[in-house]
């Protein structure tokens, strides 16, 4: 039995409570967090208090909030025995207290708030310092997800770059589309099909070889008349630089 | 029994050759094409000549070519009776020979050589210009897909603006995605769940309101490590770019 203390009340703390409740092998202890409103989502394993000091001792602390307050909510744990692991992609381990046993925990996932999320294919991502500590975090992984990984803080860093760019920002680039369907009375919805397939596509081929469009065929024409239809002015330099960064990276000359 | 031409030999002629093909109420009599090495695709119904003297009366010819080849294409065809209609995204209607009765039948579709697609989910946008038309090519997409669409040629060209930033600018950002990766030992396969994530959540929220990342809470410090740590000049520029697009969307101050 793996017991724990989760630190946090936020997206990721929650989606952490969710999975690991009531599953066999995890015990949580409790859940601490500074903000007593966000609490009751967590019921009878709440804690609040501005010092950590009712914290019980647990095989593993998990820190579950914001990249800035992660050293400082580490600090508060120095004298516990049990491991210590944040959840953040872009925190190095080292951001921890070295007077602990420290350790990385991170789910490679978004999370949003009421949309529940299949654990079972998120990569989890774990770095330790010890071989005990790093079986612990494979053990616990393992409870919920078919897809650990042992990453390096370096390796995570650039994961979570990454990440940026194929979630965050393609998010934003379905919010252009977005915008174009209703500023022309077509609904949203249109443009679905085409996103799922041009996600499926990755199971059959790697991103570099699905690419298709203008760009890719160097096809200036078509290029310059949707440059010339877009009228919002960062939208049309979103266009003309990505289109300008696929023609370079298939030696198409614009 | 709707009689059809296809002329074209490319992807998208493959992809409705595929899907119309003995599917009740549809007869592809002919399909033309110039390269006779890919018409063998096409079996029995392939017909390759210079001047198109050879294709048989039909209700509708489809136009299945590259969007230059377009007007070359259909002044063969101004003797027909039948319906010409194209199957391009951002090509006018208008674009076909006005002694022609004139339509637009646009699927709206990413189509890769090899890869079978699910045409019950695409989009088919039609436009004609008499009512009886119309009723064909609803007649004819209907057969296929249960998601027909009237659009005007205005609309489509914003359609396939809006395709080009939610397929082929998304795939260049898997793309990099997938380069990140690789220069830090990591298997792209590590994103997809992320990936497919990203696109179930348009299931239950708009893009507006799926936005999250460091740009869309103005996280300053970890946008700058980010861009301190890509060292691809264009990628650089792209975080920078969609950041600054995200913050402004959300009234963040860079």
């Amino acid at each position: 039995m793996i017991s724990i203390v989760i630190l946090g009340s936020g997206n990721v703390a929650r989606h952490l409570f969710d999975v690991f409740l009531n599953r066999n092998g995890i015990d949580i202890l409790q859940v601490w967090g500074r903000n007593a409103a966000h609490l009751s989502y967590f019921k009878d394993r709440a804690v609040t208090n501005g010092d950590c000091s009712e914290l019980l001792e647990a095989d593993l602390y998990i820190i579950a909030v914001s990249d800035d307050a992660i050293p400082e909510i580490a600090r508060t744990l120095v004298n516990k025995k049990g491991l210590v692991v944040h959840t953040s992609g872009s925190v190095p381990l080292n951001a921890l207290d070295s007077n602990n046993r420290r350790g990385v925990f991170y789910p490679l996932q978004t999370f949003s708030k009421g949309i529940k999320v299949n654990f079972k294919t998120v990569p989890i991502c774990i770095e330790a310092e010890t071989e005990e500590d790093r079986d612990l975090l494979h053990r616990l992984a393992g409870y919920v997800s078919d897809n650990v990984r042992e990453t390096s803080s370096e390796q995570r860093r650039f994961l979570h770059i990454a990440a940026v760019f194929v979630n965050n920002f393609t998010n934003h680039l379905f919010q252009i589309g977005n915008e174009i369907c209703g500023e022309h009375d077509l609904a949203f919805d249109i443009l679905l099909p085409l996103v799922r397939e041009t996600v499926r596509k990755l199971d059959y081929l790697n991103p570099l070889d699905a690419q298709t469009g203008p760009a890719r065929r160097g096809d200036r024409k078509t290029m310059e008349n949707h440059l010339h239809q877009l009228d919002n002015k960062i939208y049309k330099d979103i266009y003309a630089l990505l289109s300008k960064s696929i023609s370079e990276k298939y030696g198409q000359k614009l």
